[in-house]
C-alpha cells in the first residue's frame, strides 16, 4: 500500500497577467495574485492545489504546513483539528479573519490532498467524490465591462473597451465564438443600473435563447432593485447578490420569483441557517476555495438539494489546477443547477502542462489520468511566482487601480 | 490498478435470537430479522454490508443488483442514479415506502461499496470516511423492560423479568458490569409513565453520575409529556421522541431546556427543513442504515453541526457488521455529541469471524485491518440464514407477539 502520508507542503506564490476588468470594487489590477499548493507524500507522490494569492492566505498554509506533516492524505478530520489548533489564536471570527483563513488555508491544502490520494491509488478525483454524474462541466461566459488597455499598456488588448450596450455584445460573441457557452453572466453593478440593464437587453436582442444573468455585487439599493425587477422579472435566470447583506436581499426576494443568487454572503457554513430562515437567496454560488475544499462544497450541495435550492459556482481570476478542480467537483455534483462560471477565458497565462483545459461548447471536459489529471509545469511556474515577485502587489486592490483611471471614482456598496 | 467495478452483490437473510424485549409497539419477537449483504468486485474482492431482514428490503436488494453490476465501488453517485431509476416506479412517497426503501436498499449496499473499496486499496473505511477523530467509540447501556421468557421457553433467559424498579437496576447493573457503560438509556412507553419516571429515578439513585436518556417511542402525549416535564428535567441527559410528530414535539421542546432527540420523526432528508424550522428536536439520532448509509450520515452529521444540533446513532437489533459500520463511522464524526446507542449486548448469536467485538469501559475499538475490518464467518451465516428459513417470521411483527402473552393489548401511539 502507498505510503500516503504528508512529507512536506509547499506553496508557490504566483501572478499572473489580467485584463483591466471593471466590478463594483473598481478594476482588475494588471496582474491577478494566485498560489500554487503541492502536498507530497511520504512516497513522493505530489497532489496539486490552487488558491488565493493574498498574503493571508499564504501565511495561513505556510503556518500550517508544519503542523500537517504526516498526516494522511486522507484524513481530512485530521486537516481540520490541526489548521484550527495552529490558526484559531491569530484571528478571530468570521467576518474578521478566522472562520474565513481556516477555510481558505485547508481548502487550499484539501485539494491538494484529493489530487495525492487519487494519484497514489489510481484514481480520480471525481471518483473519489462519488462518481462522475456528467461527461463535461457547463460553463457560462463571465461578461465584464471593461477598459481597453492598463494604464502602463501601450494599445488595448484584444478584447478592447467594453462600456456600451454595442460592445459588450461584441464581447459576448467573441466569448460565445471562442468557447460556445451558453448561458451569459454580466458582471454588473459598475455603470448606471439602467445602463447594465440596456446592456442585459442587448444581450438578449443578440442571443435571444441564453440563458441571461446580472452580478451588481452589492451594488444597488433595495429600493434600485426593487424599481429594477419588473426590467430583471423573465429577463435573467437569476438574479445575484443584487443588493447588500442577507437581509436586504431577503426583502427583495420577497418580491420576486427570479431566483436570487449569491456569492458574497452566503460563503461559510454559518451563514446557512440563517439563509434558510429569511429565505434571503435561492441559489448558492459555491467556491471551494472560501468554502472549505471538495469535500465542504460537496456537503454544501447536498444542504442545497435538501433545502430545495439551486447551485452553481463562482469564481475568481484562476489557472488550469483550480478550473481542474471546479470540474472535477461539478461533475461528481449531481445537483448543480446552473453552468458554473470561471474566469479562464479572461487569462493567457497558465501554469499546467499542455496549456489551458480547453472549453468545448461551453464545456470542460475532465482531463484524463488520475487525481485532479493536471501537473505541474515548472517553468511557467518559475516564471509566474517571478511575476509575482517583481509586481509589486501582495494584495488584491481594485479601487486604487481604479483611481489610476479616475481618481475621484470611490468604492461604495451600494452605490446606486 | 485493483478493477473494484461491482461483479455481483448479494443479500441472504438471516434470523437469531432475541431476547423478549419490550417497547410501545410490543414485544421482540424470539427471531430477529436481518440481512447481510456481499458486493464482489471483479477482482474478488467481497465487501461487506448488514441491514435490515424485513422482504421489502430485501427484495428491494434484490430488484437493483443486476442494474449495479458494472458499477465501480466508489460510484455512490450511479449507485443512487440506479437505484432511484430501479425502484422509483414500484411505490410512492416518503411515508408510503419510496424515499424509505430507496434509502434502505442504497445504504445496504452503500456500506459494502465502501467495504469492498477500503479493501481493495488497503484502507480502513473510518479513513475513507474522513480520518478518525477517536480511538474507540463510546456506547449507552440500551435498557429494556421484558418478559422472562418467551411463550415457547421453559425458563427464563439470563436476563430475567425487567418490569419493576428493582428489576431495572440489576438489569442496568449486569450490562454495565459486562460492558462499562457509561450513560443509561431507557425504552420507554411500555409501562404507565409514572411507574417508568421511577425506574429513571431508581437509575439515578444506584448510578448517581450515569447520564440517563428515556425513550418513550411517541408513546406520550402532549399534555402527559409537559406534566412529566419537571420530573425529567435535570434527570434526563435528552428526551427521545416522547410523542407524535414534529408539531407535537415542537411543542413540548419549547416548554423545556432539556434537548429532544429523535430517531423517528427526523428519518430522511426532507425532514430536516422543517424540524430547523419548527424546533423540534435538536438532538438526532442518526441510522447509517435508514439515512442512505455512510456518506448520507457523514453529510447528516455536518447539517448537524451547522444548524447546532446534537448528534448521537440509533439502532436495532443487529450483528457485528453493523456495528463495525457504526464504529467506524462514529470514529469519523467529529460532533458526535452522545454516546452511541447498540443493541449488541442483547444478541447472543454473530456472523462475523471471531465473534462479537467487545466492549470495553462501554466503548468499542475498531477492529483492526482494511475496510470495515471483518470477515464473514460463513458456517453461522448458513446456520443463521436456516434459521430465517426456519422461524416463520418474514417481518418483524411486536404487536402480534405481544398479544401471545396479552391477548387484550392493544398497540396505540400515543398511548399514555
Amino acid at each position: 500500500m502507498a505510503d500516503t502520508r504528508i512529507a512536506d507542503i509547499r506553496i508557490t506564490p504566483i501572478a499572473f497577467y489580467d485584463p483591466p476588468l471593471l466590478n463594483n470594487a473598481g478594476c482588475h489590477q494588471p496582474f491577478a495574485l494566485r498560489s500554487i499548493i503541492e502536498v507530497e507524500t511520504e512516497d513522493g507522490v505530489i497532489g496539486l492545489g490552487e488558491s488565493y494569492g493574498n498574503s493571508m492566505t499564504i501565511d495561513g498554509v505556510r503556518a500550517v504546513a508544519e503542523a500537517c506533516r504526516g498526516l494522511d492524505v486522507t484524513d481530512l478530520n485530521g486537516l481540520w483539528a490541526r489548521i484550527n489548533a495552529t490558526l484559531t489564536d491569530q484571528v478571530d471570527g468570521y467576518n474578521t479573519g478566522a472562520g474565513r483563513l481556516v477555510l481558505r488555508v485547508g481548502g487550499a491544502i484539501e485539494v491538494a490532498m484529493w489530487d495525492a490520494f487519487g494519484k497514489a491509488t489510481g484514481r480520480r478525483v471525481v471518483d473519489l467524490l462519488g462518481g462522475q454524474v456528467r461527461d463535461a462541466v457547463p460553463f457560462s461566459a463571465y461578461l465584464f465591462y471593461k477598459f481597453g488597455q492598463h494604464q502602463h499598456e501601450s494599445g488595448p488588448d484584444v478584447w478592447g473597451e467594453v462600456l456600451t450596450p454595442e460592445q459588450l455584445v461584441d464581447e459576448a460573441r467573441r466569448m460565445v465564438d471562442l468557447h460556445g457557452f451558453k448561458a451569459l453572466k454580466l458582471k454588473a453593478g459598475v455603470l448606471e443600473p439602467e445602463a447594465e440593464i440596456a446592456g442585459l437587453r442587448a444581450l438578449r436582442d443578440a442571443f435571444p435563447d441564453a440563458p441571461l444573468r446580472i452580478d451588481p455585487n452589492g451594488g444597488w439599493t433595495v429600493e434600485t432593485t426593487l424599481k429594477l425587477l419588473p426590467q430583471l422579472d423573465g429577463l435573467v435566470e437569476y438574479l445575484e447578490d443584487p443588493t447588500v447583506g442577507l437581509e436586504g436581499n431577503a426583502r427583495v426576494q420577497a418580491a420576486t420569483d427570479t431566483p436570487l443568487a449569491t456569492n458574497m454572503y452566503v460563503v461559510h457554513p454559518s451563514h446557512l441557517p440563517p439563509n434558510m430562515a429569511q429565505d434571503a437567496f435561492r441559489v448558492i454560488l459555491s467556491d471551494h476555495h472560501y468554502w472549505g475544499g471538495l469535500q465542504a462544497s460537496r456537503e454544501l450541495a447536498r444542504v442545497c438539494e435538501i433545502w430545495g435550492l439551486g447551485l452553481s459556482m463562482h469564481s475568481n481570476s484562476h489557472l488550469g489546477i483550480s478550473l481542474a478542480a471546479m470540474a472535477h467537483l461539478a461533475a461528481a455534483t449531481p445537483n448543480l443547477t446552473y453552468d458554473c462560471d470561471s474566469h479562464s477565458p479572461w487569462q493567457t497565462d497558465e501554469v499546467i502542462e499542455g496549456g489551458k483545459l480547453p472549453f468545448r461548447g461551453g464545456k470542460v471536459t475532465l482531463p484524463e489520468g488520475p487525481g485532479l489529471g493536471v501537473t505541474l509545469d515548472r517553468s511557467e511556474l518559475a516564471r509566474l511566482h517571478q511575476n509575482y515577485l517583481d509586481c509589486g502587489f501582495t494584495e488584491r486592490d481594485d479601487a486604487t487601480e481604479m483611481k489610476k483611471y479616475q481618481p475621484d471614482w470611490e468604492f461604495a456598496r451600494p452605490k446606486f
